[in-house]
C-alpha cells in the first residue's frame, strides 16, 4: 500500500518550487522553475534506487528492474511542467503517485516479473510551446525531434535551446525500447466525477482535438475621423468568429466544446483602429468527424468575417489529435484495481488531452482520474481531495501490480 | 509667405528622430525620442529667437513680443508627442506650420501689434497615458496638475515622474495669462476633404467623446474538459460587446463611430478560458445627446453580457469632452485667410480631439485642416502631400495676421 505522509511530504516540498502567492504554481516548460522540478524529481528517482535516464527531449524515466530480464516494461507516469500560474495537481499527481508506487513495491520486498518504468514527460501543457504534450509525441514518432526542438515561444527561444540551458537535453535516443503497457494518473480537471459524489474514474479514451492560429490583418486608422463604412477592424471579425464557436458549440446532441483562449491585437491603442489580431482556436469531441465539421464550419466563418470586414487572414492548423479509445484489457485492468481498493468509480472520456493519448498508439494504455473540486483545472485554486489522491495511487499500484507479473 | 525649403527641410530632419523603418515615427509622449524631438523644438524656437518657456506639464512655449505691451496674445501650435508607430504629419505639421508663420513675420520685417506664441503641448494622443490632450486639458482647467502626473502607463510609470525624468517637468504654471485666440494646423485623420478635392478644410467645431475602460472577470478553467454551460469566459463577453458597438453605431441618421481599441486578455493561453479581459471602448459623435445614449446603450449590453455569462464587470469612463462649436468669428477669420490664399476649401466638423477643443473653452478658437491622403492617420503610412502642407502654413500665417492686429 502507499505511504500516505511520505507521498503527502512529497507532494508539499514538490510544490514550494514556483509557489505562486495565490497557491499555484508557475512552472511552465523549461523554465528556471521546470528545472527545479525535474532537479528534485532525479533526485528521488535516484534515492529510490532508480536507475534514472534523460533523452533527447528531457523526458525523464525511472527504472527498476524486474525478475525476467526478457519481459517488456510497464511504463506509468505523468507531467511536472504547469500552466502559467497553474494548480499543484495538474501533472504532479502522475508523476508522484508513480513513485510511490515503485517504492511500495520495494517497502513490501516485492520484486517484480516486469520491469518497472517510471516516467516525467517534458511539455504537456503546451501553453509556452506549441504543440503540447510534445515530449510523448516525439517519443511516440507521432513528431520529428527536430520539428520539436523548432518550436518557440511568444519570446522567440527555441525549445531545443531551452532544453539545453537547464541541462536537460539529454543523450538517450528519445523512442520506445521495450513496452508492454502505460498508465497514468491525472486529476479529472472536469465536474463529473465530483457532481457523481465518486473517487475514481477508469478512462476509456481522450478527445480528439484541433488547435488553431488564425489571424485577421485589416488596417490601422484614427478611432473618430475614420467612418464606420470605411473600417477594416481585424478585432471586429475576432468578434465574429468568437461569437460562432458558441454557435457551433451549441449544436444540439454533440460533446464539442470550443474556446478561444489566447487574443494579441496591434497596435492595441485606445484610439487605433486594430490593424491585426493573432488569436487561437481549440476545438474538441470524442467524435473525430465532429470536430473536423468544427473546423469546416469556422473557416467558413472565418472567411465570411474577414470578407464582411475586408481583412487579410492566415489560418494554420498547429495540432491535431484523433479521439483514440484505449486499450480494452488496460481498461478492465484499472476497472478492477478500482473494485479491489474497495472504491466507487465510473468509466469516462478525457476531455484535456494527455500523453497517455499518445502513448496508446504505441502501446496497450489507459488511466485513472482523481475527482477536481468544482471541476476547475489550469488555475490556482486547482485542487483534489487529498484522500482522493490517495485512492489513486492504491488504484495505479493495483493495476502495475496486475500487468507486471507476466 | 512661408519658406517652403526651409519647412520642408526642418520637417525632415525631425522626422528622423524615433524615424520607423515603415516610414513612421515612434516618440511617444515622454519617451525618450519624445525628448529628442522636444530639444530640436527649443532649439528651434531659440534660434528663431522665441522666448522659450516650459510650464509644470511640459507644454513648451515659444512668444515673439508685439508692438503693443498691453494686448493679448494670438496662441497657436499643435503637439510633437506621436501614436506608437504612428504618422510623421500629425501633430507635427501643426508646430512646425506655428514656428515658420513666425519666423515669416521676422523674414518680412513686420512687427504684429499682439504678441504671438507658439506651443506644443504635452501628451495629446493619450496613447501611452489617458486621457489624451493632457497638457491642454491642465492648462484650460479641465484637469488637475495632481490628476495629470498620477495618470500611468501599462508598466505603472507616472506621468509626473517621467516628465521630470525627461528634463521636461518646466517651472511656470499651466495656465493662461494673456490669450487673444487659438488657431491651430492639423492633418484632418479622416476622408472628407481628399474626396471632395479640397486643400482646406476651415473646423468649425470637434465631435464630442467618451472614453471607457471594461473589464469582465470570469473564471479560468481548462478549456478541454469544462463543458461549455460551466463556463465563466469573459472573452466570449468582449466579443459580445465588440458586436454590440457595431449595432449601436449602425443606427441610422447619426455621425455616431465607436471602436474597441485595445484588449488584453488573461491569462492568455491557447487550453485556458479566458478569466479576465480589459478592453477600452472610444465613442464619438457631434451630437452630445447621441453619445449619451450610446453611452446608456452600451452599459445595457455589458451588464447583459456579464449576466449570460456569469461575470463580474468593471465599467469606468476615463475621458469626456462634450462637443462644442469654435468661435464664430476664429471659423471666419480662416475662412478668409483661405480665401485670401487662393484655395478651395470647405467647412467641417473633427472626428478627432485636438488640443483646439479644450482652448475653445477659454479662448476663441478655430482650426485649419490639410487633407490625409486615403483618410488614413494613426499608423506609418499616414501621408498629406506637401503642398497641402504649405498651404495649411499659409493659411495659418494670414489667420494669425488677421487676428494679430488688434
Ligand atoms: N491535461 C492537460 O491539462 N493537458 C494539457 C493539454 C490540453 O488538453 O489542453
Ligand atoms: N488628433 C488626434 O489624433 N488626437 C488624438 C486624440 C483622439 O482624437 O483620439
Amino acid at each position: 500500500t502507499i505511504d500516505e505522509r511520505r507521498f503527502r511530504d512529497r507532494f508539499d516540498e514538490f510544490n514550494e518550487i514556483g509557489a505562486t502567492d495565490a497557491g499555484g504554481v508557475n512552472r511552465p516548460s523549461l523554465s528556471d522553475e521546470n528545472k527545479r522540478a525535474r532537479d528534485l524529481l532525479v533526485e528521488w528517482f535516484r534515492d529510490a534506487g532508480l536507475e534514472v535516464r534523460i533523452d533527447e527531449m528531457g523526458n525523464i524515466f525511472g527504472r527498476r528492474e524486474g525478475r525476467d530480464p526478457e519481459a517488456d516494461a510497464v511504463l506509468f507516469g505523468s507531467h511536472v511542467d504547469s500552466q502559467y500560474n497553474g494548480g499543484r495537481y495538474d501533472g504532479v499527481v502522475g508523476v508522484l503517485s508513480a513513485l510511490e508506487v515503485v517504492e511500495a513495491f520495494d517497502d513490501a520486498g516485492i520484486e517484480t516479473d516486469r520491469p518497472l518504468e517510471i516516467v516525467a514527460w517534458s511539455n504537456e501543457e503546451g501553453v509556452r510551446f506549441q504543440p503540447d504534450m510534445l515530449g510523448s509525441g516525439v517519443y511516440t514518432g507521432v513528431f520529428d525531434l527536430e520539428y520539436a526542438y523548432d518550436r518557440e515561444d511568444k519570446d522567440g527561444n527555441r525549445f531545443g535551446d531551452e532544453l539545453e540551458r537547464i541541462g536537460y537535453k539529454g543523450e538517450e535516443p528519445c523512442e520506445p525500447d521495450d513496452l508492454h503497457c502505460y498508465f497514468e494518473v491525472h486529476v479529472e480537471q472536469g465536474p463529473f466525477l465530483e457532481r457523481a459524489d465518486l473517487s475514481v474514474g477508469v478512462v476509456e479514451g481522450v478527445f480528439g482535438f484541433s488547435w488553431m492560429n488564425v489571424a485577421f490583418e485589416g488596417q490601422a486608422n484614427h478611432a473618430g475621423p475614420t467612418p464606420m463604412n470605411m473600417r477594416h477592424d481585424a478585432f471586429v471579425a475576432t468578434a465574429d468568429v468568437t461569437k460562432a464557436v458558441r454557435e457551433i458549440t451549441a449544436t444540439e446532441g454533440t460533446d464539442l466544446v470550443g474556446t478561444v483562449g489566447s487574443v494579441d491585437v496591434w497596435p492595441n491603442a485606445i484610439n487605433v483602429i486594430p490593424e491585426r489580431v493573432e488569436f487561437t482556436l481549440d476545438f474538441r469531441s470524442y467524435d473525430n468527424a465532429v470536430v473536423d465539421a468544427a473546423l469546416e464550419r469556422i473557416q467558413d466563418e472565418i472567411e465570411w468575417a474577414a470578407e464582411r470586414e475586408g481583412l487579410e487572414y492566415e489560418f494554420e492548423e498547429i495540432m491535431r489529435v484523433d479521439a483514440d479509445p484505449f486499450d480494452d484489457e488496460c481498461i478492465e485492468t484499472v476497472a478492477q484495481a478500482a473494485e479491489d481498493a474497495g472504491c466507487e468509480y465510473t468509466r469516462l472520456v478525457s476531455g484535456a488531452g494527455h500523453d497517455a493519448n499518445y502513448l496508446n498508439k504505441i502501446t496497450p494504455t489507459s488511466m485513472i482520474f482523481a475527482p477536481s473540486v468544482d471541476g476547475i483545472s489550469h488555475r490556482e485554486s486547482e485542487y483534489t481531495e487529498w484522500e482522493d489522491v490517495v485512492t489513486g495511487a492504491e488504484v495505479l499500484l493495483r493495476a502495475v501490480n496486475e500487468q507486471a507479473s507476466t
